[in-house]
């Protein structure tokens, strides 16, 4: 099986440092690949929130996740700490392509893993899609690379 | 975006009945998207344990998750039932391709989510791959379509 | 350090099967001591649910965790399954204390845990204290012992 | 229900700054129950960890949970921050009680919950109690007040 190798750290224009928990190592005496996806949606929330004001208990637009995925290159193991990167792939109209690299804490050229997270913003009530809102959209350009 | 259509539980020779919890409702009401990974992640491990007579604590082969992936449809949420359904892709030398479809219980044509899980089997001391057992080989067959 | 003994399976009036996880274990090769308190909050919540009716979504009044604790006997492992007793100990006007057994599916002699779980209720609006609505204290009153 | 209050932040003689996760808030739009018990449970390693050195991979002595409690005061959500205290209660021959403290960062005059944490000290094969160790012994009682 040959990969694409993911991108190092720098190749991320938002960088969050996250912590792991006791529970997040697995029977294999490693994070679980299905806690990732726990980092990935952190980190996305944690960035609307605070870089562009989304409101997740009020907001009348939110993000449904429609897709995601992961590659895992090496393993991570609490109490070890996470160096995770943000940017925006495709900005679509209504949805939009995370891509988010995890790294070990200091060790920023090797990703431990690598994935995207794709929203779809949809009406609250209706869940119907609709255009991301103008706010959040600028925020996400910056992302881009 | 168009997608390829999910298949229908039908298309899964193994199914099983998950509980979902009601920690898996996130904020928005539904099961948060990272918990469908942990329905994978028990389907594949509870397979393996139950008709291949896999021993997760003491096996000298393990199963390391190196990409997994999902789809998301429609929304599932506490306390509904879950049937997942659980079929064999590409199967290799090292490495198998899980491939899994999640229902809400008495719903079997429209699949809620899909993903897929790639595992690749390691000696459980040096970390490196090695051929997937013969009995756990012989029972992934089974769930070739 | 003595304690006193936890009931068998048989004094709780009400009894569920619930299903362990993969990600359950954790490094020491068991379940977690935080994941108990999930089957406790799950137990309770499917009981309300199903039993009198009560609506998560959208029912007017709540339930409230104030107090919770559990002691630990012996270990559970997945993929081992777990019979969950429930009973209604001190039922006050705006308050419940839930008393839980949690049993290795198939030993319903020696509790691998036993705990309790302070419901307080609440105006799902302003959440002040509330008397428990009378169908859920009807149904309540049916585990007391 | 009157209760004895809670300590404050200034209490607790190790603070520990913890951040909490998107999926922590459940249906109600705050942090679930049985999540406070994971901050509970990597306070406390993190601590045995950085503070005495304690391998929980290799280590021959293993703390196990025989009980654990908690009060809740006020809710926190996501994506709030966390300030968690931790002091030593009774500290015996092979056991100690820890004692928690979880406040909103910024707001170390009123617990959001406390709670209590009981370790027994065991070999990690034979799974039987043992004394303290030492290093771990003396690290603990600079936690006592």
């Amino acid at each position: 099986m040959t990969r694409t190798p993911p991108p190092p750290l720098g190749a991320f224009p938002h960088v969050a440092r996250l912590q792991t928990r006791w529970m997040d190592n697995d029977l294999y005496g490693h994070v679980n690949n299905v806690v990732y996806y726990s980092y990935f949606d952190t980190l996305i929330a944690e960035f609307m929130i605070h870089q562009a004001g989304f409101d997740p208990f009020d907001a009348p637009v939110v993000g449904v996740a429609v897709e995601t995925g992961c590659r895992f290159h090496s393993s991570i193991r609490y109490p070890e700490q996470i160096d995770a990167g943000l940017r925006v792939g495709r900005l679509g109209t209504t949805s939009v392509r995370w891509e988010i690299g995890i790294f070990k804490a200091g060790e920023p050229d090797v990703a431990a893993a690598d994935g995207h997270f794709v929203h779809v913003f949809v009406d609250r009530t209706t869940q119907r899609p609709v255009p991301i809102p103008d706010d959040l959209r600028r925020i996400m350009t910056t992302l881009q690379r």
